[in-house]
């Protein structure tokens, strides 16, 4: 099964928008056990729509399209499918429905142009679209798929989750194997590293059984995905499982004390879900980080129940009057150093009451490096009650990656010292 | 002058990765006058690669591959496109001297497949990349242009500002004609509103002199684009550029106070750029936020001369101890209100020592909202020495949209507010 992605819209090929609908999309699609064969972005322009279309026809079972569905003239997807597929456009009640329920949310006034984002071509199933105004299109033809999705990324997913990727498990039922997948975290160790590791378990692998690496800054996901279309005929779904379990165990074991978490979620809530386990809190003190750490601490709702709060002292006068930090030793040992972040941990720990602390001071760069300490020196302290932890780390990279490595060192090495200090 | 962008790259097609080079290459083309038709990702497959050159060289000027150019044997584009312009691989003795500099920095051993990134086909002009060890390829073909880059961001970024668009620039000379840009930077108001101020500018505007709008969460930025292409012939590139700059005044002046900068820069740099031309210093308490305003200021080189740091106070207690916030005022008016704000924004000045203070409190949801207090209910305060500001504001999305809007709004907020007490 094969499928291809097609993004509508001038906005991609100008450069405005960066298209991450797509990578969303292959990601869910080989989930399904669909593989991606292409991806191309094209303008709003009917003719080349067309040609792209005849195109992926000719390769793909699936075709999934993104975008070009707005109120204005200048979108001309809706028309350009109703033509190809030999279509009219026609109101349909549903979803002018959804619009006049939309409209009377925001109590904005309903023009022409908002009443026709309801049209759709009379060959479509119509895939109603409960966030935003312009519906999804689902059209068949010779046994494949087209489905016409809006760009909004958090309409599109909830279409796709919802509707569409239910309906194309339906559709392609007999020739839709089921797919099975694992997924370990990893962090604090290379691929390259992290390959020598598992490689007993990696060369055992039967040919219906996958191993993955997806790596990301400062961890490597390793997923396994068992295929029920190339497994040996006769056994059943729920062997594939057991033995899909079986080789995760093994991998885990061999990747040891590297692995974090045994699905696929983000290293901030593997850390939040393990502090609630216990009931523990959790603050941070940042200086050159700048408040990132906390950022992805709250990104994850709930994280109210276990992070109370952070110090961002990127001043040293910040460090000393809501850290206690003494002068003594910034003067002495600097911002940037065992002794500073050491008391910023102890001292965010205190002054703001959580169980653990996090306090990271570092170098980012482009200015502020000197022999002695570069840029892309940082120190990171962790602390418990009655036990802190300090380390010196050197990345390299512009600003931006430093901040995002920097950050997940620190949240790697509080899960690792929260580890062993309960 | 069309251009054709292909991203090479099997983790492209698995949505391991989202492909942003593509945008930022488009725009890059744009500014330079040349039009971007399509973007294509394709994977790691010869086959698939000669055919999209095929399709892509009938339709445009200039294809730039990214991608596909690392040392393991999945990476096949180096073979391919010398085998696609007839060329055979040799080593380079710049590229191999570069290779080694880099290994002898991060002092690795060098590898054999390390050595063959300095092999490159004998027919085309090879990019230098300092950053990295995949050397970039220029090939000429019946006056069309392919460039290959490596896929790491940064080190495909250097290379197309360094060497690829200017060698573009001069291959391309008597077709290119020059394209000047303006931008200005608006916040505070909808795309359809700011239309309808503008319009007698954008009615006024001659063919040679196109508007764009380019909205973001929180933001539309104008831009105005003069194409020497289509100017009248006999005028100077000087009288282009004196009539944009008219325009551009014109607009500036019916956009009005909505203008925060006149030109294209990130708003946290511009509030980071005009505190610092007064010499005035900034501190945030965020309590829905978590930091994310800190780190959108601490992104910014040279933030720490304006941004002395932060209480990110998620849980009350934070509020009360680092911001001074009366227990009284949180039992009585609750965390989101224009109590609890201000006193977090008065108390932020005055214990981080700042000059201006932004405070936020707010529902991000998906829990915690009320009948009275909804998901999206937030309220923002801006303080100086002797005035204080606070809004409520409702806001629509999910958490991550939420947070993203309230720190726009909440700088927004204080750009004004920094203009007017001054």
């Amino acid at each position: 099964m094969v499928a291809e992605i097609i993004t509508i819209g001038d906005e991609i090929l100008i450069g405005q928008v960066v298209d991450s609908n797509s990578a969303w999309l292959a990601s869910r699609l080989n989930e399904a056990g669909v593989s991606v064969g292409r991806i191309t972005s094209i303008g709003d322009d009917p003719a080349v729509l067309i040609q792209t279309l005849d195109e992926a026809s000719l390769r793909a079972d699936i075709v999934l399209m993104t975008g070009g569905l707005g109120p204005t003239r200048d979108d001309k997807t809706k028309q350009t499918l109703s033509r190809y597929f030999g279509g009219k456009l026609v109101l349909h009640p549903g979803a002018l429905e959804n619009v006049k329920r939309i409209f009377s949310i925001t109590n904005r006034p309903l023009l022409e142009s908002n009443i026709r984002q309801a049209e759709v071509p009379d060959n479509c199933t119509v895939l109603l679209n409960k966030q935003g105004t312009a519906p999804g299109m689902w059209f068949e033809r010779e046994g494949k798929i087209y489905v016409s999705l809006p760009g909004v990324p958090y309409e599109m997913k909830a279409l796709v989750i919802e509707q569409a990727l239910p309906m194309l498990k339906g559709y392609f039922q007999e020739r839709l194997s089921p797919v099975l997948h694992r997924t370990l975290v990893t962090t604090g160790i290379g691929e390259s590293f992290l390959a020598e590791r598992i490689a007993p378990v990696e060369t055992a692998l039967p040919p219906y059984i996958h191993l993955a690496y997806l790596p990301r800054p400062g961890m490597v996901r390793l997923r396994l995905s068992a295929y029920g279309s190339e497994y040996p005929p006769g056994r059943s779904e729920g062997e594939l499982e057991a033995e899909l379990d079986a080789f995760t165990a093994r991998l885990a074991d061999l990747a040891g004390e590297y692995v974090i978490a045994h699905q696929d979620i983000p290293v901030p809530e593997i850390i939040l879900n393990r502090l609630k386990d216990k009931g523990h809190t959790l603050v941070t003190a940042e200086s050159c980080t700048g408040g990132y750490i906390a950022h992805l601490l709250t990104q994850i709702p709930g994280a109210s129940e276990v992070f109370l709060g952070s110090v961002v002292a990127y001043a040293n006068q910040v460090k000393a009057w809501q850290l206690g930090v003494r002068q003594t030793t910034l003067d002495r040992f600097g911002a940037v150093s065992r002794e500073t972040v050491s008391e910023m941990a102890a001292g965010a720990r205190e002054k703001l009451g959580g169980d653990y602390a996090i306090a990271v001071s570092g170098i980012m760069g482009p200015g502020g490096g000197s022999p002695e300490k570069p840029v892309g020196t940082v120190w990171i302290a962790v602390a418990s009650r009655d036990q802190l932890q300090a380390e010196k780390f050197s990345f390299s990279g512009e600003r931006p990656q430093l901040i995002e490595r920097t950050a997940l060192a620190a949240l790697d090495m509080l899960f690792h010292f929260s580890g062993e200090t309960d």
